[in-house]
């Protein structure tokens, strides 16, 4: 067995948050154009140092004029000014009105000299070189005086202020064209593993080759961050370029992210780094996942070691590093967090703080409900699938139905999708959801979408196959598909029927059981053993891939079409769309079953209302 | 005076906003790499064309068998395999277990040929080149099959879906290194007004320039709603450069916006090209403010020319503009809304529908409370004073205290602020608020504040000067400076007393009444005048500049200082900073009165926290 570094102590999880806070990240300040600015931080208070506006204003289109010869005014008696001028905006006044005259004024304009207030057009009645002003205005009437918008010294935005288009609207207003903001840190990623692959490269799935989520994902978590990512060469078996890397990007970078130590080698060159070019202030971490956590210095530079599995890496990126990138570039950290009702009991085994992913859904009241996701070890599917992250405590054995935790959001601006379902991954279906926006779909199989359906979680269900047990719902609509078998061109000759499968030399590859395609074809054994006088088990154990079970509806096709087996399950539209041969064994009833308390939500109105216009 | 384009009949702001909706803006669509993908919105639907993983993978560090094997083993009986190798993660497999045998297999590693199971360390026994078994495992068991993560020909992110870590981290998995999502809609901006300049040059204020607001902020709200936005020369007075700005940005760009066309001259220029190069398909919307709204196309692009004024020119935007870029560019109009409690009753003038700027604040419990802002007409901090528009319909006379309200929000990353206050404008409260994350404060003098506390609308006020009523709240602390007059060099000699201000030739400058240092003075001038057995008119009108008020604690320091006046009103930290002759006139208390219900709302207790630490 290969050597594996063994943790000697476990550092708790609220020391580890506080070592990697005290990590010596520092980030500088830059000046950008207003342009550039949208989103960035104010690193500094900005104050007014002009009034805005920089003189006495008008305020409408009218006549300017001085307060106290309006005094006797009323609709009544109107007093009666000569017309000495008048003023339009962007323009310099040439003249003043004297006692007994009144200015011409438009919006925006500049009160001239001597005048103090000023009258609406609407409240004049305008004779040649005269108006009859029919109100008394009081001094600074309809004038906005010079500073009375922003004055000179004012604080027109804070520090640590985010920049939309208000703020931006100030800054110009005041005349500055060039704001000072916080610096976003940069990152640099490396992401190690012997049998990672770049996603545009081809893998080698004899060597177990898989392609890298984590600079990706990670890259793009730190933008949600406040950070600039920015990738290193990932290391594989190069020791050397894993060293260089880690130097190199300590060199360049504010702070440096590495994921997936898994391997002697790998762990050996970051252990060396941290030793011969820093410091390593922890390894090893009493959390789940997270347990492989690292955190240093390198050259000076923040350093921390994430997992390998990519939900993991993204769990604990978010746990222990995000809350540092947001502080140093001035995000927020409360505005990622959500509060819901746990709507499923979950239990843990005590020892470790556990970080749960979990999704989030509204209830039929806007209310969130939140419900742990898990597809097991390294499924990258969980990452669509979890919203964010239920921090429970080492000492906690479960989290109780209708129990209000606190969620942290994967990215700050996420919301509930407006629809939420499980169950079988079906085309129609599919179809249906390319209509909607952010819905969401767990292509878990008829089995998962029933129960988890019975325990409250999704708004819908698909189920399809034989009925075993009422729906935890309500049938709200229900469609069929042909289905049977779909044979490769080459075995075409010999297979003709679900019996024929039981031929020698034939391989045959089967949906899992979660699936209701594959309970209709346990069905069709289950008949065919009866009629044939014999068990279910004797016609199973005869055919050649029968435990060669495969997710996804069009899979055991797919495997059919490149060669790999003979013979597989699936309906007649895959057939087709895959130009394969294809031996009909039945109909497949779907059926889409609502959450009884949320059939009137409107993400599953709406998607009943595409689904019925697709089917009909 | 100026002849202006009368509406002849208004539009229904339904209607309006329908036939901006109609217009004929299309969107196409880009390929863009994982790391420029980020919060980009996918043009189409991204099935997984390769099974994820692609080959049977050990999901632990342990030994893969053939489950048959194991079918006998307990912790009593353990079952004893010899070891026939070894595979590691990123190697192919060069052996494959007989009957009898087992190989040492690390987690990702590939499942050797004939392996059905695999059995974690924990539970074997290593002795020399064999393994005891300690317990049986089922056909499958820690084992992710080929395709149990993705398979091939299963949707992995549906179209419409605004890419964060979680999909990149999916898209990375499947091999998918570029990514096809809706382009971001370019919107030719140009600014109307002759009194505009850009805020990197300096303003004339003779010929009332002002700093051109709306490009600044409207473009941050068009990358905002999705879209990016092209900066064009603005117009001043000349036609010729407005017309070639409104076909070039028509040519070049998806959408086309003009914010103020008050000036007869460029509205002619802008109807002129509608009627030339395109269509007018509105002018005049029954909405207030947004009455001079146009619409309509130039060579095919859509036109919307916005209002002026920058408040007027963001509310129409974020009303009309934003949610028909919000969808081409595939973003939701949803998330852009919240819903709270108007705590305070707004009157209106029925006839057209009210765009109402508000603010948001939570109260005690964490709920939303909407208030009302208008500084009136121009203002560009009521820009940062609003959070959001409500719209009220035009036959509504008031929205009352505790009616339930529905806020677009004028950005969609908008929190209320973590504290928010009204009153003095006063350094030291602006120093702690700089500590502080997202906080509000209107300085808006300690009447106004006072007033509004007793509306409940701030979380606290800030009250100078002597208590005319008591304070509409609970003084939480209470600090003094020292005010009196501020004195120009040149005016030294002749200035040394409140009298002295009374003096021929001795020009002045005060405060606006709202202000407590104001009352401070008002205060004292009375006693003077009962000390002198004068009235207080007597005094005040034989001081010339009395009234002359301005904004800004600071204001009228620096007016004597540039020279506009001999002396001012200030407190003593101005006259030193300003490096400016001072005379006391006494001490100026000043109180931080809370908000009853909400004095323990975090941002309260921390701005007191902060507060307090600065004064002791």
């Amino acid at each position: 067995m290969t050597e594996r570094k063994e943790f000697r102590e476990l550092t708790d999880p609220d020391k580890a948050t506080q070592v990697i806070a005290e990590l010596p990240l520092s980030v500088g300040t830059e000046k950008v154009s207003l342009t550039e600015a949208p989103g960035r931080i104010t690193a500094e208070r900005v104050d007014a140092t002009i009034d805005v506006p920089g003189f006495d204003r008008a305020t409408l289109d009218g006549y300017a004029v001085r307060a106290r010869d309006t005094f006797s005014a009323d609709e009544a008696n109107p007093v009666h000014l000569s017309i000495a001028g008048s003023v339009h905006a962007g323009e310099k006044p040439t003249v003043a009105p004297d006692s007994g005259e009144a200015v011409e004024i438009s919006t925006g304009a500049v009160m001239p000299d001597k005048a103090d207030a000023m009258i609406p057009i609407e409240r004049v009645e305008e004779h040649d070189n005269e108006v009859a002003v029919f109100t008394s205005v009081a001094p600074g009437e309809n004038v906005m005086f010079a500073g009375a918008d922003i004055a000179a010294g004012e604080r027109a935005v804070g520090p640590n202020q985010q920049l939309s288009a208000r703020e931006i609207g100030v800054l110009s207003a005041i005349g500055k064209s060039r704001v000072t903001v916080k610096c976003q840190p940069t990152v640099g990623l490396i992401s190690t593993g012997d049998e990672l692959t770049r996603p545009e490269d081809p893998l080698d799935h004899s060597r177990g080759e898989i392609h890298d989520v984590n600079t990706y994902s990670l890259a793009a978590a730190i933008r949600d961050a406040g950070g600039s990512p920015q990738i290193y060469p990932h290391a594989n078996d190069d020791v050397e370029q894993l060293r260089s890397s880690l130097i190199n990007a300590a060199e360049e970078c504010d702070f440096v992210l590495t994921s997936g130590s898994t391997s002697a080698s790998t762990v050996d060159v970051i252990y060396d780094v941290l030793e011969q070019e820093g410091q390593q202030h922890l390894h090893g971490v009493a959390v789940k996942p997270g347990k492989p956590l690292l955190a240093g210095v390198i050259n000076g530079t923040p350093y921390v070691g994430l997992p390998g599995y990519p939900v993991s890496a993204l769990m604990t990126f978010k746990t222990f590093v995000s809350p540092v990138l947001r502080e140093a570039s001035g995000l927020d950290n409360e505005s990622t967090t959500v509060t819901g009702t746990m709507c499923v009991e979950e239990r843990f085994q005590e020892g470790r703080r556990r970080l749960l992913p979990v999704g989030i859904v509204e209830d039929e009241n806007n209310d969130l409900l939140v419900y742990p996701v898990d597809k097991g070890s390294g499924a990258t599917t969980s990452l669509t699938e979890a919203d964010g992250i239920v921090s429970v405590p080492a000492d906690t054995a479960y989290v109780s139905e209708d129990e209000t935790v606190r969620v942290s959001l994967f990215s700050s601006d996420l919301h509930p999708p407006t629809v939420f379902g499980i169950g079988e991954d079906d085309p129609i279906l599919m179809d249906a959801l390319d209509q909607l926006r952010s819905s969401r779909y767990l292509s878990a199989g008829s089995r998962v979408g029933n129960r988890q359906l019975r325990r409250g979680i999704p708004d819908f269900a698909i189920l399809t196959g034989p009925l075993t047990n009422d729906p935890s719902g309500e049938i709200q609509m229900s469609w069929t598909h042909e289905w049977g078998l779909i044979v490769s061109p080459n075995a075409q000759g010999r297979i003709d029927s679900l019996y024929s499968l039981t031929k020698e030399d034939t391989t045959f590859v089967n949906r899992t059981s979660d699936s209701g395609l594959r309970s209709a074809l346990d069905t069709a054994v289950s008949d065919l053993a009866a009629d044939r006088d014999m068990t279910t088990r004797d016609i199973t154990t005869r055919i050649d891939g029968w435990n060669h079970t495969v997710q996804g509806h069009e899979s055991p096709a797919r495997i059919v079409q490149r060669g790999d087996a003979d013979v597989g399950i699936g309906i007649k539209q895959t057939a087709e769309s895959l130009n394969l041969p294809f031996i009909s064994l039945g109909e497949l009833p779907v059926r889409f079953v609502s959450n009884p308390t949320r059939t009137e939500k409107p993400g599953v109105q709406q998607l009943l209302s595409v689904l019925s216009n697709s089917i009909f």
